[in-house]
């Protein structure tokens, strides 16, 4: 029997810290579900970096401020923003991260003509003198001294990036747009090769499968078990619920069997352990499942989520 | 022109603040999208409530506790932790409560008894004698000193409820399953009638129209004009862009349109000011709409979101 899996071909891994902030209303109200945060994650884990906490905060200077001092206090090697640089009355990060870093926002030059750029792009003039659109457009050129423009390639609003020193080491802090198809341009174009750069190559093994007849609370002595056996973050299992499949018998005694999914992650430098961890632990679960007299669904064997 | 939109009837209102704390792997590393914290902020916000701060921390004892003693330390009416509470290796949010209140978890005879009525509806045995299996389903029956059990209705594992005293008032902590239709379940059985209670009645209008020819920064100093001429929270006003347009004319410039959804709240406690300042704003918008050369797309009006 083979299980079907995804090998990232990695190697040399350290650990590598993130954090994300999301800003926005919307997201706070429940207008929107935060796929940003979902999207960035994955990507960040796809490249063998750990994100430790997402925070989500509305739009305003002061809440957006603290949460950024605790983010920074907590010194991940990353932190990455999301929401709140347009030019509308409601977008504050930049003026959240001014007040943060206790730094004034300045007219940016480079970020002005980023800004051109991208208006250009769609035939939108930007205002030369100094009119109200002038002002409002400016506004997402204002951002806090000593930071980084960067060319947002989809939209207007450019992303911005700054280093900032902390008790235990460095965090670099970018913000990115909302809207997620420019956050996807910047991250994709400027983030993602710079941590990809930071933790170097490393291997990664995941599958998914399906098992009926067995619970959570069975199969929880043996996973702990695998888990214990080998460091942290070699290998991850997570059961996944799925309700019941119900039967109802001649007897018309209804019987229902558990659905569960099993993932399993081996990770690390080594691509010869990284294999026969993954296939150690596979070949554990499938004998424990076995034993419980539960099984595992053929059709399903090693689907991605 | 009449505009659709939502009209709840509530009554009486008083600020309600409310923090979410999501807690699992699985979000961190992207492999599911958190829906729970959308969901209840979508409920909470129905029902007249604030959502401040969402928090989304790993598997583990200390992160979950530190996160935790943050949010009492906020001091939000209430604070409402989701995931964590299975019978495996890595669901640990009541560990995580107990250390950040200084409380052993103890097992709790009205928990085992919701445990049974949970095992019961699927005719699995909760197993009577200290075996491996038995010990493993009573994990979700130890919470904090003090605390109060809440029967699962759907799944096995008890939801939990305990108040905080902190420096400025009193904080109401639920800790409930992370499977989503288990979360729901006892969210709107149990808290969701609380929260209404504790905000009491009040009335909410809002709708959602799409536009074509404007982009955020023209629009942007009416937006938050009209919002700063009404206090805080009355009127909510956000314009979502969604790209552009492109247009080919004979000549083969190429012009592109922006397109911006503008989502209009407004919410209060009398329903004659609610509607009368809700009618003043769609008025102003449509009016600074067509003096810019932009339009409302009719066939979209008041497209609730």
């Amino acid at each position: 029997m083979t299980i079907s899996k995804t090998l990232i071909p990695k190697a040399s891994h350290k650990e590598v810290t993130v954090e994300l902030l999301s800003i926005g209303d919307e997201l706070l109200t429940g207008t929107i579900v935060d796929t940003n945060a979902q999207w960035i994650s994955s990507k960040i884990t796809g490249a063998g970096g750990i994100v430790k906490r997402i925070t989500t905060v509305r739009d305003r200077t002061i809440e957006i401020s603290h949460v950024l001092n605790e983010c920074i206090d907590r010194s991940p090697g990353w932190l990455i923003v999301s929401g709140g640089l347009g030019p509308t009355y409601d977008d504050k990060t930049l003026q959240g991260l001014g007040r943060a870093l206790g730094r004034e926002l300045i007219l940016d030059h480079r970020a002005v003509k980023m800004l051109r750029r991208g208006y250009a792009r769609h035939n939108q003039r930007l205002v030369r003198n100094v009119s109200r659109l002038n002002e409002v457009r400016f506004k997402m050129a204002r951002i806090p001294k000593g930071s980084i423009p960067i060319q947002n390639p989809v939209g207007s609003a450019p992303s911005i990036c700054i280093d900032i020193r902390s008790g235990v080491g460095t965090t670099r802090i970018f913000c990115l747009p909302g809207v997620p198809n420019e956050m996807k341009a910047v991250f994709s174009r400027t983030i993602l090769p710079q941590i990809k750069k930071s933790i170097g190559k490393y291997y990664l093994v995941e599958s998914m499968f399906e098992t009926i007849g067995v619970s959570e609370s069975m199969l929880a002595p043996t996973l702990s078990g695998l888990v214990d056996s080998y460091p942290t973050n070699d290998i991850y299992l997570k059961t996944h619920p799925k309700g019941y499949k119900m039967k109802v018998p001649r007897n018309r005694k209804i019987r229902s069997k558990p659905k569960l999914n099993i993932q399993i992650v081996s990770k690390g430098k080594d691509n010869s352990h990284v294999e026969a961890r993954y296939a150690t632990v596979l070949d554990a679960l499938r004998e424990e499942i076995n034993k419980l007299g539960g099984k595992i669904i053929p059709s399903a064997l090693g689907k991605r989520l």
